[in-house]
């Protein structure tokens, strides 16, 4: 008999436009004799939001770049600092960001209760001891990072996730307000995350009704807010931020399948943004994913969004078998997608071919 | 600015059939130096399913009748008797049943660390100390108890629940295999507590993006077990569970409505069961929930089921001024369904005549 998931949930989740006023009640209630730390995209130095943190004297504010795909390195320079620094572990972390921000958010609170290297950690319940208090306050939606028992990272050897029942925020703030007006191509980059998370959870071997239930949704609000909506509307944050959290916690109870298995190897080894690498990836995988591939095309004209290509024409033959190594190593995305006899249909050359059409 | 609603999820969930035999697993991780109590419908007694239940030698099973509505008075021996019998607070309460049942391991979770009769504690967060550990273990589906943050109890002067982060589940165990084979009229009262949840959650002030997105995939999971489906088939019984769970967060989020208010009276003043009651109330809400109740006819037909009808018939005037009493003061679900105005619409004589159809 198959062992199936048992998933760590998000503690608390408070969701509506204005939920934001709520972060510094909810925060002051974990206060104890530390301090807080807020991890706040560089994106917002300056501007009016990182003015609006709830943060006290004794807070610091951490502003992040994510530029790159969040990297074990840079967790553990931030680890180091903050307990260098200050000599305490933190009260808490507050991330106020997309998810690479609340990916290492979720990282960082692992790894300021945990010794070493976070690479050690890369993996399932790796960490022995609980995560300080985390919070995630997303500014981009599509992710689901917000939900996910994972926080993504890349490594000196691989990119993987810290994942596991320590790792998912206790806190998530869901305010629409904050995603208003994002960037039309990188709010259609981190919401097709989501469309993508769905198509794959529906498509493969772990779905079942659950999962399946979350991707339907999930699915139809992608549809009204790529189809009708726009980066501008409040009805289409509002729900592309719930589409993101269904997609996010579907994935959960099921599986990622060859999108992201192929996007992995383009983030780890090109260093393509994840939105943009699924869309990438996603734009060539119309025999494995025929209507959601379709759907996606049309999504893709009614928005007016440039899907990059060809951006593996001119890598080596050494990126190119390491970008294969990557995706070939992402065996539960495989198992998923194709079933037990993956290998035989999803060989070195097929992998090879497909990359070379992206 | 409204406040708006933090609300504590469950911990931890795991979903599928055959989950029940990781429940061993599961309660094994939270023992400590006490002992667990197995809270268990008595339906269950002498049959294979008690047999199943992973107690260890040390553990109790206590099984308890569900046919009147979950009472504080029950809660408060229930709690009295473990503590004196044992002399010690047990590492956790695992409950086995429906809803009741998961109220009653709820409302004792809660007890077992904080003092006094639970009729104190009908209300917010008035509970100081966190609950015990407790796991709930659904064998019906409907009435989104496994994920919400009350335990409904009748106490000396009310219905209401012990409401609070710390009352939702800990864990929660979601087996379809448990709640086959239901009798027909159990199975569908029960489980239309759920639509009814969806159809009261969308139609109010205080519904909105993720709300309306969970009850709208709980309504088509119910539409596809009510007017396709079976008790007996294994496609159903996943459905329905997913459909319980959403219809259970989409209220969470939003609010019941007028049917609860006088389904609450009716149990409240004639001990009918909740499921029963809600489907009597709803029958005659046609003026509220137009869409809503030609639907709920048209799966009663479909279904084959009796709905109970004239049950106020005979009731004396005392009890009738009680049921409207009862219903008036919640006012919560008023202000949601009719607004800050709704007294002038709900007058006392109004009550009355729908009392007086069902």
């Amino acid at each position: 008999m198959n062992i199936l998931k048992n998933i760590q949930l998000v503690n608390k989740m408070i969701f509506g436009a204005g939920s934001f006023h709520q972060l510094g009640d909810i925060v002051d209630d974990k206060r104890a004799d530390s301090f807080m730390v807020f991890l706040v995209d560089d994106y917002f130095e300056g501007k009016e939001l990182a003015e609006r943190t709830p943060a006290r004297d004794q807070d610091r504010i951490l502003f992040v770049n994510v530029d790159e795909e969040p990297k074990t390195s840079v967790v553990d320079d931030l680890r180091d600092a903050i307990l260098q620094i200050t000599g305490k572990v933190p009260d808490g972390v507050i991330s106020i960001g997309g998810g690479s921000v609340m990916d290492y958010a979720k990282a960082l609170s692992v790894m300021l209760n945990n010794p070493g290297p976070s690479s050690q950690y890369q993996g399932l319940n790796l960490a022995q001891q609980p995560s300080v208090y985390h919070v995630g306050v997303p500014t981009l939606s599509g992710t689901g990072a917000e939900v996910s028992t994972t926080a993504v990272l890349t490594g000196p050897e691989k990119k993987l996730g810290i994942k596991g029942d320590f790792t998912p925020f206790h806190q998530i703030v869901l305010d629409p307000e904050l995603i208003l007006n994002v960037p039309r191509n990188q709010w259609f980059y981190t919401g097709m995350d989501s469309y993508i998370h769905n198509i794959e959870s529906l498509t493969g071997n772990y779905s079942n009704a659950l999962s399946d239930a979350l991707a339907h949704q999930s699915l139809e609000l992608c549809r009204q807010v790529f189809m009708y909506g726009s980066p501008d509307d409040m009805p289409s944050n509002e729900k592309l931020m719930v589409a993101s959290l269904m997609g996010g916690l579907s994935l959960s109870y099921s599986e990622v399948g060859i999108c992201h298995a192929f996007s992995y190897g383009l983030s780890y080894v090109l260093g393509t943004h994840h939105g943009v690498a699924n869309c990438i990836a996603f734009n060539q995988l119309e025999a494995y994913y025929p209507e959601g591939v379709a759907e996606f095309k049309a999504m893709v004209n009614k928005q007016d969004i440039e899907i990059p290509q060809n951006i593996t024409a001119g890598i080596s033959e050494a990126q190119m078998e390491k970008m294969i190594d990557t995706t070939l190593a992402l065996e539960h995305m495989w198992l998923h997608a194709l079933g037990e006899e993956w290998r035989q249909t999803m060989t070195r050359d097929k992998a090879r071919e497909l990359y070379q059409q992206m």
